[in-house]
């Protein structure tokens, strides 16, 4: 049609395809592994701290009807659904809370969408775990390497930019699960370019729930289509009327493809040590500082006062009338900092964001520009009621690239979410067998596990 | 957060789910209860044209095991599947060769993603034809009018509009099917903004049909969470950071609203006579009538100029390699209303594609811009081999507003259909059943007979 006739190399799909389908096993480091193992970990908490939400039992009552046989385990529950539905339910369990992992030049959860088809397809057909973790690095990595491509103004447009490259990434993950080739993951991938969907607009409702979740199981809906002879358009993803661009401006290609194998994304994740607003971060690390240092409580407070930059001012400087609120509010953050020297799930739930000690508390903070802070970074003064101003500043929060959560916070962080969730089952065994992923011959156990109804097969 | 408080009529989705949940049935007129017959005629015939077709095939196999109870009917198939599985399976087969009906102003497939989950869940329910009707227009009201908001810069910019805007057009008519009140009506019209997609670049592939077949399933999908309570943004259509802004540009909200119940788009749809471009439609209707007037066959033409505006010289003007390229092509087109006296699924197909002996017809035709002729006009000269110079010109093709087609027309096209899917049930009693949907106490006797297996319950 007058254009020049492209090779194979020049389509986005084909090369990615190629990665995915023969990336070799043996070639992904220790530290890769070891990473998608904290990625997972740090996954399968957040989805079990909140198996027992509305939303997640409304997302299992809406698709028992509409479900096969349930070879797949939901997190935390007692269904089993099958794997597309079960991808649907963990995917939005998992980031019910935008307390799983960030991605940080994206702002891609991209754990969510990518872990829960692939563990569902390896539950049904007995896969292992080595398996899995491999499936996952990929997908994960085609995943953050598209967003790349089109961020920022992909998300700042209205895409969420979770659901939209998530099903790319579940769409490699479940294709190099399922044993594509080159070719077949390709037109998974252009297939998914028809699936991807999903707008910020909907973040504060259960309509993100369904972005989320859609993204998970259509990732492997893609896959097995593709399996079955389904093919896509060559450059659905980056054709003149293809995907990147109908969803933002000119994508920038080169950051999908360059350096493919040797630089890895997926080394860049990050894990929140509390569930709210990442730039809040480093003002809870501060005042929790500053709690410990000089052995404050809420009645020595007299007044705080939070310096950061623009960002973390338009955030977070905010009147809190609920939960989601608080999720995002300086003043709140700071208020259970104090208050309760934590900021887990449960001082940032309804009962905590009403009592009137902790709105009394949040009345007495104040929040400040200070242009010579970087971003990400929080300085806190507390003025107490004796008289003494006391002042911690910290550059770079828990979580951070910078300042990474340890395997012993993420584990008990872990713990915390199982707690929370009212999971009966044995936390300990169950980190373990996560950090032993790779030995694992089949995930059933694990899966078993995971359900927490006590149930359980040999490791 | 700083912007004036809206009311509820300030909002797009409050607006529509207030009509699509209250719009009395007996408002809705004769003329339009007919037209929506006409266009689940049509739906239905070009379902059956394809039912054996590979790629409807492939999308059962690939659902069948994610399929709960098989409650609803493929149409033309043994095969029974869950409403959302089936909803899927028939939309992709309705729209697969887009010889279903067209919106011209939008390009919309009207009928394609709105009718398939309404019939499976009358189907499953024991429901109406009355209530099927009724839930149609208001269905397919919303998703035209949706469409018109966006257009033409969505569809310009890549978006498969029929895919992205009959998600919102199938959640409608599920919304009115299942009694939802118009609040809960808003929300699930806000969840189809979280599931809107599908792009014009995969057009050419299987992968559109995943577009077109999760409109209908996710339509389904988002009305039976709104239905037990998930909520959306208030704007997740027009909002900000909403759908229309992220696919477009800015819409023209009025063209949603305004006239909604008094002016219905419904009434504009149109139905092709031949399974080609539609602008190719009067190119195919002067070749017939040269044939019919004059007894010409295939072996009288020494050449052919077939003459019109830009746009045909655009789309058709085009070497022909196979059966996709065929379907836009004056030649291909020109060249089997000469030499069959029909242009049916038949002469489309692809043993006639390759058929060297119209192969050698096509080479003698030639296209030529002629900037008298309007957009959609057509003429055709013939110089045959006896030396004589025919002429004729056709201002508005069969089967567009100007020169619709009649209900004769449109049930032998249903039967045309029936016969080329190999259905072997009675089309004459189908037909009928059709015209008489409002009388039908229960969708369960035509949706058997639909199935073509023989089985039939009573009328």
């Amino acid at each position: 049609m007058g254009t020049q006739a492209q090779g194979r190399a020049d389509y986005v799909g084909a090369v990615l395809g190629d990665f995915v389908a023969r990336f070799p096993r043996e070639d992904a480091s220790a530290t890769l592994r070891h990473e998608a193992k904290r990625s997972l970990l740090n996954f399968f908490g957040c989805a079990l701290g909140v198996a027992r939400d509305p939303a997640v039992e409304t997302a299992i009552r809406v698709l028992q009807p509409f479900s096969g046989p349930g070879e797949a385990t939901v997190i935390g529950r007692p269904e089993r659904l099958d794997a597309m539905a079960a991808s649907f339910v963990n995917a939005v369990a998992a980031n019910f809370l935008d307390y799983d992992d960030t991605h940080l030049e994206t702002v891609i959860h991209p754990t969510a969408p990518v872990a829960p088809p692939i563990l569902a397809l390896a539950e049904q057909r007995g896969l292992s775990g080595a398996e899995v973790l491999h499936a996952f690095l990929l997908g994960a990595e085609v995943e953050c390497r598209i967003g790349n491509s089109v961020s920022p103004g992909h998300y700042a447009r209205g895409w969420h930019i979770t659901a939209t490259c998530g099903v790319f990434g579940a769409a490699a993950a479940c294709a190099r699960l399922l044993g594509l080739s080159g070719e077949q993951t390709w037109n998974a991938l252009g297939i998914a370019a028809s699936q991807a969907a999903g707008v910020v607009e909907n973040l504060p409702s259960a309509a993100k729930n369904v972005g989320v979740g859609n993204a998970a199981r259509n990732g492997l809906f893609a896959a097995l289509l593709a399996q079955q002879g389904y093919a896509a358009a060559p450059a659905a993803i980056e054709g003149r009327l293809g995907w990147a661009r109908a969803a933002g401006d000119e994508p920038r290609l080169a950051a999908i493809t360059e350096g493919l194998g040797e630089r890895w994304e997926v080394l860049k994740n990050t894990y929140k040590p509390y569930p709210c607003g990442i730039v809040l971060h480093s003002v809870i690390d501060a005042c929790l500082d500053l709690r410990a240092e000089h052995g404050l409580s809420a009645d020595d407070i007299a007044a705080v006062v939070v310096r950061g930059d623009r960002l973390l001012l338009a955030r977070g400087d905010r009147v809190v009338e609920n939960e989601r609120d608080a999720r995002v509010s300086i003043h709140h953050s700071a208020a259970v900092a104090f208050a309760f020297g934590a900021a887990g799930v449960r001082e940032f739930s309804p009962p905590v964001v009403m009592d009137p000690k902790i709105a009394a508390l949040r009345r007495k903070v104040r929040a400040e520009v200070d242009e010579s802070l970087p971003v990400g970074a929080a300085s806190v003064t507390v003025e107490t009621v004796g008289g003494r101003t006391l002042r911690a500043v910290v550059m770079h929060a828990r979580g951070s690239r910078e300042r990474p959560l340890s395997d012993r916070e993420l584990e008990a962080k872990f713990a915390d979410n199982a707690r929370l969730g009212g999971f009966n089952g044995d936390v300990e065994r169950l980190i373990e067998q996560v950090w032993r992923l790779d030995e694992a011959g089949s995930l059933r156990p694990l899966m078993s596990l995971m359900s927490g109804q006590g149930a359980a097969g040999a490791g």
